[in-house]
C-alpha cells in the first residue's frame, strides 16, 4: 500500500499555522508531508490510526516545537574580504570619515567583490549559508550591489543563483545596483543611474538573474527622482521592486515604494505615518533590520506601534553585509527584534517565517505550516516558541527540513 | 622514538599569547601539545624540522586563528525551567510587580529548580553546557542561589560537580546562598543570612562542594552589612570570593569586595572611581556582564575608562540564566562587550580568556598560550582575531580542545 505520507512527526508544539479553522499555534499535535509538501496538520487527539500507520517514518518530538523553515528575506550573503578590522577602529574612536579615507566603508568591499573570483565569492557566501541554516533557515534572498559594474554585478547574481542550484535552500535574488554611487561616478550621477537601468538591468534580466530590484534611499546613496528611474526600469520589466528605506534620515522612500505596489520596504527607523499609510494602502512590507541598529548603535526606533495599528506586515531579516550587519543568525534576530524594537516573540516569528514570504511574494508557497505548502520546516529543542525570542545565541535547531528532506541534524557530539 | 609532541597544529594566527618574547597575536604559527599541556609555540619561521617529524599529529590550520579555549567565569548554569514568557509579558508591557503577583521573577526560578530532581537539573544544564562548548568554552564557572536550603543548594552544587565529573569541561563550583530572599525567610532576613554562614556554607565546604563564595549586594537582595557576615565566613574557611556588585544601583559592594581580596566583582554599571581604586589595589578583576544589560535594556554602563586607567583586568562573562541572561553563546558576549560597553576586540579576548582565568584564580594553568599551561585551545574559522568580537551570532568554532583532546568539531554536514 502507498504511503500516505512520508515523514508524520508526532507530538509537536506547531507554529506558525495558517491553516483554516485552527489556531495560530498548536500544542500536541502531528504534521506530516508527501512529495515535499505538508500532506496533514492535525492535533494529536485527533491524528487517526490510518495517518500512522500510512506514514513511512514517523518520529516523535516529544513537546518540542516545529515552525516553518526561516525565511530571510534581505541579505548581502555574496561579499568579498569583511570589515572586522573597521569595527576595530570605530570601537577605537575612529570616525567614519577617518576610516573612507583609510580605505574603509562600503567601497572597501566594493573593492574585495570586485577583486575576488566567483569561486571565493562563492566559497565565503556558502560557508555563511551553512550556519544560517544550522540554525533553521531554508529561504534566503540575496542582493548585489557590491560590484556596481554590469561584470561584477553579474558575478555576484551568478553565485547566487549557483547557491541556489547547489545547495538545498530557495535563493531568490534581488540586483540591487542603485547600492552606492561606484567611484568611476562620482562625477556622473546621472550616467550611473543610466547605466543601472538601460543596461545592467535588462542585460542581467535578459540572463535570468534577476527576481526583484532594489535600491538605496538615503542622502549618502540615491535620491527620490534617482530611484524612481530604477523603479520605472524595474516595473517596465514586470519585475517586482523593494526598497532600503527611511534608515538613517527620512526621505519619502517608503511612500515612493509604495506607489509603485513594492514588495516591501527595509530598515524604516525614520518612516513617517505617512509613509506607514502608504505601505499599508499598498500591502507593502515593513522589514525591520535590528542587526544594523544594532551594530550601528543607532537610537531611532522603526514605528512599530503605528505598523501595528495600519496592519502593516512585519517582517524581519538578518541584513547580512560586512559594513553593518555581520549577523550570523537568523533566529538571534528574533531575540534583537523584540529587545531592541519590542516586537513580541509571535510578532518575531512572523517576521521570519509568513511576513518574510510575503516580503518575496512567496506566501503561497512557504512561511505558514498549511496543507500544500512546501514541508520546509524547522524543529527547535524549545518547548514554547516564545523561547525562539528569548535564548540569546545558541544554536536551537535540532532539524532543518526541505520540501520534506533534513538538510541539518544536530550533531551527536554536542550532547557532551 | 617518542613523540616529542601528542599534535601539532601549523600556519595558525595565535591570540592570546602571553609566552615571554613573544607578542600578544602572531600570525604564521605553530602551538603544539603534548600530555594536555601545551609544549611549543613558535613562528613558522622559527619552527624546526625536529618538532615537525617529531609530532604524532600535524594539522594545518591555513592561517586560521587560534585561541586559548574560552572561559565562561560567571554563570548560573543549572536551574530549573526558564522564563520565556517572562519575557514575553515584559514584551507585552507587564511590569515587574506584575510579574512578580503572577508568580513570576526570580522566585520562579527558585521553585522550579526546587521541585526539579538532580537528574532533570543535569539534563537540562548538559545540554546548555553543549552548546556553549561548541561555541568554544572549555571552563566554567557555576553558581548556586536557586535553591536557598540547604538540601537544594546542594542539590544544585551536586550538579555542578558531576558535570565537571562526566563532561570534558573544567568546572568551579561558587556558593551563592544569598542571592535571594526565600519567602520562607520574608520577615527574618538575619535568621537566612545565619543559615547561609553558620549551616550551609560549612556544611557543603565540609561535602567537597564549594570553590568559592558570591552573594549579591543590591538593593534587592542583600546589605552591605549581611554581605560581610557571608565574607567574614568563607574567609574563615579559606574560601575565595566573588560579589555581584553595583549592578542596578551604587552600593559600595566594589569597595567591600576588595577589602576582602575577591577575586571579582561582577556587573558593576554603577561602579565609582573609588571602588575601582580599591579594585586595583586588591587585584580584584571586574567582570562585565554585556548580555544582562542588554536583556534587560538597562543603559547605565560600566566605567570601561576608569578601569583602563587603573588597570583594573576586565573579564566578560555569559551570567547564563533564566531571569536576566538567557546566554548560550560566549563569544556573542565578546560582541556584545565591545558594541555595548567600548571594549576593543582584544580587551574582549582577553576578557573571555586569560582575565577570565584570573577571576577564577586559575590564571596559572588556564587562559593564555603559554608553554606548561593546560592545552585548551579553541580554532575558529577566522583569520583575524578581531573576527571574534564581530560575526554577530553564528557558531564560528571550528573545534575545541581539552587538555590536548578534541571535545568539539564541527560537523561536516555544515558544509551544505
Amino acid at each position: 500500500m502507498m504511503a500516505q505520507h512520508d515523514t508524520l512527526w508526532i507530538n509537536a508544539t506547531l507554529s506558525i499555522i495558517t491553516e483554516k479553522g485552527m489556531p495560530e499555534t498548536l500544542e500536541k499535535a502531528a504534521i506530516a508531508c508527501k512529495d515535499g509538501l505538508i500532506s496533514l496538520i492535525s492535533s494529536m487527539q485527533d491524528l487517526d490510526d490510518v495517518s500512522i500507520n500510512l506514514a513511512s517514518t514517523v518520529i516523535d518530538l516529544e513537546g518540542k516545537c516545529l515552525t516553518p523553515g526561516l525565511i530571510d528575506c534581505h541579505s548581502h550573503l555574496v561579499f568579498g574580504g569583511n570589515r572586522a578590522e573597521e569595527f576595530n577602529l570605530r570601537l577605537q574612536g575612529h570616525s567614519y570619515e577617518q576610516i573612507a579615507k583609510q580605505g574603509g566603508g562600503i567601497m572597501s568591499t566594493v573593492k574585495q567583490t570586485r577583486a575576488a573570483t566567483e569561486q571565493q565569492l562563492e566559497h565565503a557566501a556558502r560557508n555563511r549559508l551553512a550556519l544560517l541554516v544550522s540554525d533553521g533557515v531554508t529561504s534566503i534572498e540575496i542582493k548585489s550591489g557590491y560590484g556596481l559594474t554590469l561584470d561584477d554585478e553579474a558575478k555576484m547574481l551568478r553565485v547566487a543563483r549557483r547557491l541556489g542550484d547547489t545547495s538545498p535552500v530557495t535563493i531568490t535574488t534581488t540586483f540591487l545596483g542603485a547600492h552606492a554611487l561606484p567611484p568611476e561616478y562620482a562625477n556622473n550621477r546621472s550616467g550611473y543611474i543610466d547605466l543601472v537601468c538601460h543596461e545592467m538591468l535588462p542585460k542581467l534580466h535578459a540572463e535570468g538573474l534577476v527576481d526583484a530590484v532594489d535600491a538605496f534611499c538615503e542622502n549618502i546613496a540615491f535620491s527620490l527622482d534617482e530611484v524612481e528611474q530604477v523603479f520605472k526600469a524595474a516595473t517596465g520589466l514586470n519585475l517586482p521592486i523593494k526598497l532600503h528605506a527611511e534608515q538613517l534620515s527620512e526621505s519619502g522612500g517608503a511612500e515612493l515604494a509604495a506607489k509603485y505596489g513594492a514588495l516591501s520596504a527595509d530598515h524604516l527607523e525614520y518612516l513617517s505615518e505617512t509613509g506607514v499609510r502608504a505601505m499599508a494602502a499598498s500591502g507593502t512590507v515593513a522589514v525591520l533590520l535590528p542587526g544594523a541598529f544594532y551594530m550601528l548603535r543607532e537610537t531611532q526606533k522603526p514605528p512599530v506601534k503605528l505598523l501595528r495599528d495600519y496592519h502593516v506586515p512585519i517582517a524581519l531579516a538578518t541584513d547580512i553585509n560586512p559594513g553593518s550587519s555581520p549577523v550570523l543568525s537568523a533566529r538571534l534576530m528574533m531575540v534583537h527584534g523584540c529587545q531592541e524594537f519590542g516586537l513580541t516573540p509571535e510578532e518575531a516569528l512572523r517576521g521570519m517565517t509568513i511576513n518574510a514570504a510575503k516580503a518575496l511574494g512567496k506566501s503561497d508557497s512557504v512561511g505558514s505550516l498549511q496543507i500544500g505548502k512546501a514541508a520546509d520546516l524547522a524543529i527547535w529543542d524549545v518547548e514554547q516558541p516564545s523561547e525562539l525570542a528569548y535564548w540569546l545565541g545558541g544554536n536551537k535547531a535540532e532539524s532543518v527540513i526541505k520540501a520534506g528532506n533534513c538538510i541539518y541534524q544536530r550533531p551527536e557530539n554536542l550532547h557532551i
